[in-house]
């Protein structure tokens, strides 16, 4: 993103593991010069697959990211129909759109963060389904779209809701975005869309999951008197709360933290759990497999 | 225990709240010219209680222990039948009979920690169901029962079990301790010793409680795909691993550990939460109200 | 702050250690029918003072700050002269005045959870020594005002940045505030300054203190090859980066960060230990007593 | 260690950096059929050098440790003259000798971890300057040896000390040890002995470096009021408290502990911080440049 630093192609690879593998892409890189900047590599005894990421310097390779992909397509080819990668560069800029309700604090730290250039992705909007947050979003020129999403227990209740989704749908893929990032957004997505948005689709849950799934879960850890609470973040899949885990961790708390009081706290484990799970999404570190991730970082 | 460390008497208390409740323990303590060192007090607007722990020099006072509770008992009826306190003599040494199976880490450390003074107790017995660790156990001093408990699927197993934990409750009852430490102990205790050694049996489960009950939770962890595991530190109740937590912790993880290295780094923050619980059950620190703990660290 | 939050007086006191100080606080506010919700006390051996803070609610007493002032004069003047006390009315909003650089991050920060409500303070004004900050800082409603400060080198550089300090002192006295935060301010205040704000000017150091004082800590940090960097919130004093600690905090670093990953890195510490440092500030919870700081958290 | 774990050789190098290393490496690899189980790289941009460790299952290799070492030996000098490399076999053990004073925590922690496995070590001896830990150290079978170092202040100090080192050297020589932990030894090395045991004589120094170098760290932690205590797990080399570190942590301290509290609290982390840093050289993770360390976890 930032148009000084130096152009990187990053290359994944999803495969089943067999002898070889290193030696093949790493002989294929070498013999177009490429310098490989950094590299992580990981082989599963369990499931027996192999996982890479490795990062080229662009100046060294003889050619761009379109040659790089089609020549590596053929690399990649050799490991079997399962096979999936990707190659990326760093000069194209990521894309996110980011989706809140009146829970503000993560989005301001997005925003703060992209302001700083400390998170590699461009916002190409915000969608708010309360509109209290429009001046601020466009103070950092962001555009901010508001959905009116419809309170349950409305009589038009689902059909309401059904034409918000649709409407969110067609702007979210109007910007076609890298991360669709669920800023506590406290809507569930109807399956459908997390089947769109597959990989894309970043959720902050308010628990080291899989403790307290669903609704309030700070006031679930008061109520059974746990000593450190948490944050998830995770890859939304029609399974509330189970999708794959990009990235947790916690803060202690004691008798003497009311729900309240973890409810506030608790937000900056929040802002920091989803910024960090963005940043690796962003920069291609996170590799899904099955239900779990290989996290390169 | 260290008979050159200070000797202080701690009074811990847990009332309804109300208004002076403050003002009458410590007026009482400062007409008798008592010097208190260390004070906690926690106020708690969910449940409407009041809960403290004074520690007071005990030749700040004209008179001893015994004394010291009759008076103390005067004070304590005045904040109604539901009152619990307790007054003990730091110079009267706290005693822990520890419960293992095959997995000795948490018991090695025990072991260590006592024999360098870290931590407040006598070990009164060690009772394990395997006597593979009686050497190590008694080359520190510390006598050695072997409880054979039978294999599940053995065709007297109810029966066997039942007369393996009525030689259990027989054994511990000699030694009448402060606490009973299941340090990886491995069996599940019968209800009525969950009764008989209420506010006493002190667990460690190798999770982060409330993910991940019962067995094989590194494994369960490793399944999920969690980025964290923990330990949980535990009074014993008939329900299974839902007791008032008294600790917990968590270390990070990541896809390159299997759920052996889970297993084996996990085993740190067992250690740890086992004795910072353990510490705080024998000093005095934790207060038990329905399934949740106060800990005065 | 918060309108609807119930109101609260917060007592906090130092002074030499004696039998009795607790009973007669206790007692004070018992006769006059003080409800306490939360109360701190620390006694410390080493230097033999008594440190405590106390909330009481504020409609369980039958008069109101001013006059609980003038009262709580009386107990605290039993204490003897070395005696400091304050009683703050939490319906009676505290200010901060914060001071800026460059270096946005930490300013981001705190607007963002002012913006939420999450810390208890009004922003008077933010005064940068750069302009680019002001429409975002405008933007949530809040003043910014522009300094220049001279570049060193600069042939009139020390009677000019002594004009720019003057103006800043200045700026400030308006204000009058509570807190004066250097948000990563850049640069070193004139002692004058440090004695006119005591108590009130509160830093962040990018580095774990007493570890890497002084210019660029992270570079520092790289250079030796430690394995966590940190974060250091302190109050100003004449001392270079030496003055009583606030709070600290670390994130694991390795190998393969670079300098300028740490200085990436480290600003979510930063933002962090800043907002628990400025927070418990404001909350009248740190007392300070020489070079060290109690806080009751 | 384990005889019943899959045999491994591990392959450590570092070299000047340059394109192709990788690919040589994993083409050697690859042709011999070596079926590569774990592999780490780091390209450092600041010294220009290339790091890896590569981990090959034996059974998948033709030939054994010996032939792979001198096979390797061609490819490593390919990388040029400055090229140090290391090939290890998981089925040889490693064996330590450790040091100790009076503080036995951290020998305690290890002799739990090796006799349950945990640490991939034999003890080869514990060498003591004070004899009180032979009972113990001997119950885990493991030989004492007792050296008497003189105090300080007496006539033939440095005649007496002179003598106890030299005394030290030979014993250790007799074993020829992976690693001489020195687990609290309290005795600062002379120089030649830090050259004779260099790359394998580690030590841990109970406070987070470069912070409070030399004795009673913990104290000087006090007395700067900081709120965070660490240890240190580094190499020894000549300069005291200045090698090369290995791994550091901290905890959360108080107002409310005092330095003889700091003590004994951290000892939780001497002893983590310790265990982690053996474990990682033994596993032939760490590879050292310079002053600073890469590390392979």
């Amino acid at each position: 993103m930032d148009p000084n630093a130096e152009q990187q192609y990053v290359i994944t690879l999803s495969c089943p593991d067999t002898t070889g593998i290193v030696a093949r892409i790493a002989g294929f890189l070498a013999d177009a010069g490429g310098w490989i900047v950094e590299a992580g590599y990981h082989s599963d005894p369990t499931s027996g697959w192999f996982f890479t990421r490795q990062v080229v310097r662009a100046d060294s390779l003889p050619y761009g990211a379109d040659e790089l992909r089609s020549r590596f397509a053929e690399v990649a080819a050799d490991f079997g129909p399962e096979t999936t990668w990707t190659v990326t560069d760093t000069h194209v800029p990521k894309r996110a759109v980011v989706l809140v309700s009146k829970e503000a604090h993560c989005l301001h730290d997005l925003l703060g963060r992209v302001s700083t250039g400390e998170l590699p992705v461009r916002l190409s909007a915000v969608i708010g389904n309360h509109d209290g947050l429009a001046g601020i979003v466009e103070a950092h020129g962001v555009p901010f779209h508001h959905i009116a999403f419809p309170p349950p227990g409305n009589g038009r209740y689902e059909e309401a809701k059904e034409k918000a989704f649709e409407e969110l749908r067609g702007l979210v893929k109007q910007h076609d975005p890298d991360a669709v990032v669920l800023a506590r957004f406290m809507q569930i997505l109807p399956p459908e869309l997390c089947r769109e948005w597959a990989g894309r689709a970043i959720n902050i849950h308010h628990s080291f999951l899989p403790s307290f799934v669903g609704a309030r879960p700070y006031h679930q850890a008061y109520a059974r008197g746990v000593k450190l609470i948490g944050a998830t973040c995770h890859y939304v899949t029609p399974d509330l709360d189970a999708g794959p885990i990009i990235e947790q961790d916690v803060i202690r708390v004691d008798h003497s933290d009311t729900a309240a009081d973890m409810v506030r706290r608790g937000r900056d484990i929040e802002r920091l759990v989803l910024a960090r799970g963005l940043r690796w999404h962003l920069e291609d570190r996170v590799l899904v497999h099955g239900n779990k991730t290989v996290v390169f970082r």
